[in-house]
């Protein structure tokens, strides 16, 4: 017996058609260059992506082609975002945080020849311009300044309309999105989605217990569109009809809280620094930003401390822990309070709200450790391991990366989880970032977090240093808040009822910032390097 | 360039993975035959549906093969939801309110050798079990009575456990589900769903603007596991890890209310008779049952009157309409509030309410009539078109039934509805229900559900008479509430404010009920042959 369903492909298309038919009026609001607001409607979105999609297949874009953005977070990203996977190609946004040597290796690597930018980006593509083969430049002139030779105008690129525009013949495999991993090491490899990846990430974390995402919803990803597709958002609020509102490029706390105020948004994604800037002003500002009271504050990228959290929720604001990877689609868990954990006590519930979540439907999960596959005890640590139709099966064009798959086909995410009965996952460490000591492993981000509820840190970051005797012992490198001080004793009195004794850090290092990748994660490589010939001055257990 | 994502199928399996292992705590609970409580948890659901799954391959069940149930709704249907796609047979439900001519029909047309039954319908079998071939029949012995000859406890089927369980190699295009339309003419057809239909549907109805099931919703089909997969809650309920709550056999209004209120029910999912039965205990029963007010109520299977949207909202009750057909896996359409609509005042709200709703994602619609493609004005009416990967492309084994489906490959719905421009469906009618009057369509669920409001009328259905002038024109059958009387002129000058004057009804006939399909649909073919010969007696405008 045979299935009598349709063979309807997934894709991206579709998403922008209903976007369009059925939420018409849903409104898109972008902060420009210079301040002021953008302020438009699906049904224009829809008309202004299409015509994008036309201007590129006549411009000779290709099926499987990929076209570069180097965009801050706003409506015409949001339009490249739909109309290039619409014209056949494939959305390939750049990290506008790199080095212009990776910028180099990357556009060399993925061999795009029509890049959309900002005009405001213009320098930074002049600094290594004349190092890539790029045959169309096309600038979104916010500023209607003079454009650099060659380049055109968004608006006469789409000028046209989308008379003429033909829909690909798509298969729901065929790419549509790619991005590269900012790795702290090696060179940036590259992840292509698929419509079908897209298609089903975007309903997954729309669902209740991740998102949430409602044509009654209004979202800002604080989290960059060039990055790991903003968290699969910009696709799942318009399938959904939800508002979308974008920062640009103000990411301070004040314009964002203004804007989340006026445009009363109720979802918004950002990594733990955005979310310690918020609270900042938070506390400064008393009474000024009303309508964020109730906001959900969905936080990734890095492990949220307990001391944020507890901030968060004293303003109001509903803060939920998020994992993911960019070879994910990227969102693998969120988390959300099942029922039997209503009747926790407030400081279990705030420690449970440390927790990375629930893996989404879809995802599916298990921890690797050299005995085997871990039990779902909540103590037994190991490698996360994923599977599912939105997880990468390999890097584009990157033959020598077989190790980040095990022979059966999961993906080595590199992060260290415990796994409990719930199914709840709680990050330990990523499995570079573990501190053996004496056979035995530390984990360098459950002491950073603590350390960081110490009133006179600003941020922390643990890392392991060689040592003679222990093979290696943790390092604390501190950023302190003005006019604070902090010596390895008091840190070490601090930490005492918390930790085993092995597991203190045996040094301090005052430094005046934690370094950070161009998404905002503390990059301890470069901590490490720093770091490499400490010689230790005191014995050690 | 090409997508870099894992092919990892859509199927059933990964449904009750994730049930068993992220939400094993989940309960499943059930009215048994005798109405005792039968209660348990996901775990044990998980357990369970793999040994049935185990027992069924041991017993020689093929790929592709289907295996007939015929149960009420309860945990063991549950596992046999799963326990059979798990073994890669299709589940194959049997209507237990068609007449056994129908089931020999569908019997013989389907092909299953192995049928699973609730002891308490054994007689129902009794009554065409020499009219089919079955090789094997298991029975859920919930009364511990003595089984019919060569029938298997389904206990003991089980009992040998998941041990030995192959997962079969599928493919999600592969069959999963099997179920016949009760079309009120002709005969049944057969739809078949890929285990693809089946996790993209779950996906879709989950949705925050669709059913919002979460693992913190407690969920009851009323609407019979037997029929279009209870409106697919089964299997969203176990993907999101929600309770599931069961009624067996006993569908009165007390029993349903019973146990809403003791086990915290959330969401309830029934035909509009059912919550005209509800409506009628709750007036009868005033604080009785103090846990159902917040309850989501989901009407569908036919349009839900105005008057008891408004009794649900008086009970505390939240009734959302919602649209689907056993073609399309089955919801399309589910009503929610845009937040335009919130400043709609309280009749206008209720207005609003009576219609079906908006399109799920991944169903695309159009609405066609004779001019070609209807604008969405709220306004224009035509035949309501779909298209989707739940949506069927063909009957099962059915070769003359082309005419379902349009060149272009759109299905044919058979109902006629009008779209606005928010994307929102209004359904007027069947397209075989409209009655054609002097050259316009007359609407036939509008004049019903008005004449639904008049307090004398216990329900109402109006169906085209051939008339020697005007082609058709409308008689309305109604069955009055015990005590009351209604003359035609009385009828004529209730409708008149709404109606155009030639819309309103010629004729009346006083009925003692209208006859159902096996699903509580109104059954207007009957109707249609009982009041064939009619002679009008008034002449008409």
């Amino acid at each position: 017996m045979r299935a009598t369903m349709m063979d309807v492909p997934l894709t991206v298309a579709q998403i922008l058609e209903r976007a369009g038919r059925l939420f018409p009026d849903t409104e898109i609001v972008s902060r420009r260059p210079d301040k002021s607001i953008h302020r438009y409607r699906h049904a224009e979105l829809h008309g202004r992506a299409l015509a994008l999609a036309a201007a590129l297949q006549k411009a000779g874009v290709k099926q499987g082609e990929p076209v570069a953005t180097l965009m801050w977070n706003h409506a015409v990203h949001l339009e490249a975002y739909f109309g290039i996977p619409c014209a056949g190609g494939v959305l390939h946004t750049l990290n506008l945080r790199l080095h212009p040597n990776d910028l180099v290796y990357i556009v060399d690597h993925a061999g795009p020849r029509t890049l959309i930018i900002d005009d405001v980006l213009l320098p930074l593509l002049a600094e290594f311009r004349d190092r890539v083969r790029l045959d169309r430049v096309i600038v979104v002139n916010w500023g209607k300044g003079a454009l650099p030779e060659g380049a055109v105008d968004y608006e006469d690129f789409i000028a046209a309309g989308a008379a003429g525009y033909v829909p690909p013949e798509l298969d729901e495999t065929d790419a549509a999105g790619l991005c590269y991993t900012s790795g702290t090491t090696g060179k940036p490899k590259g992840v292509v989605y698929s419509h079908r990846a897209i298609v089903l990430h975007s309903l997954a974390i729309s669902l209740p217990d991740v998102l949430s995402i409602s044509h009654r919803s209004a979202v800002m990803p604080v989290v960059p569109m060039f990055h790991a597709n903003a968290w699969g958002e910009p696709f799942a609020c318009a399938m959904m009809g939800a508002k979308q509102v974008f920062p640009g490029a103000h990411l301070d706390a004040v314009n964002l809280l203004d804007l989340w105020n006026d445009e009363g948004v109720t979802l918004v994604s950002g990594v733990p620094t955005v979310w310690l800037a918020v609270v900042r002003a938070l506390d400064e500002n008393p009474g000024r930003w009303p309508r964020v009271k109730g906001l959900r504050a969905l936080i990734g990228g890095a492990a949220a401390p307990e001391g944020l959290l507890r901030a968060l929720i004293k303003h109001g604001i509903d803060p939920a822990h998020g994992w993911g990877m960019t070879e994910i689609t990227p969102v693998g868990a969120i988390h959300s309070f099942k029922r039997k954990l209503d009747t926790l006590p407030p400081d279990a519930r705030i420690a449970h709200l440390a927790k990375q979540g629930l893996p989404l439907p879809l995802v599916e999960t298990r921890v690797v450790n050299d005995s085997g596959e871990a039990p779902w005890d909540g103590a037994s640590v190991g490698e996360l391991q994923v599977r599912g139709p939105f997880v990468a099966a390999r890097y584009h064009n990157q033959p020598d990366s077989g190790d980040r798959w095990t022979s059966d086909g999961w993906f080595k995410t590199g992060d260290v989880v415990a796994m409990d009965a719930d199914g709840y996952i709680k990050l330990s460490d990523r499995t570079k970032d573990l501190i053996k000591s004496g056979g035995e492993w530390i984990s360098s981000v459950e002491l950073e977090n603590a350390i960081m509820g110490h009133p006179a840190v600003a941020e922390a970051a643990v890392i392991a240093v060689a040592h003679p005797r222990w093979d290696e012992r943790p390092l604390a490198a501190v950023a302190l808040k003005p006019g604070n001080s902090l010596s390895l004793e008091d840190l070490r009195a601090y930490l005492a009822p918390h930790f085993a004794k092995w597991w203190l850090p045996d040094a301090i290092a005052i430094v005046d910032q934690i370094p950070r990748t161009s998404t905002g994660k503390f990059q301890k490589s470069v901590l490490r390097e720093r770091f490499k010939d400490w010689t230790w001055d005191i014995p050690t257990r």
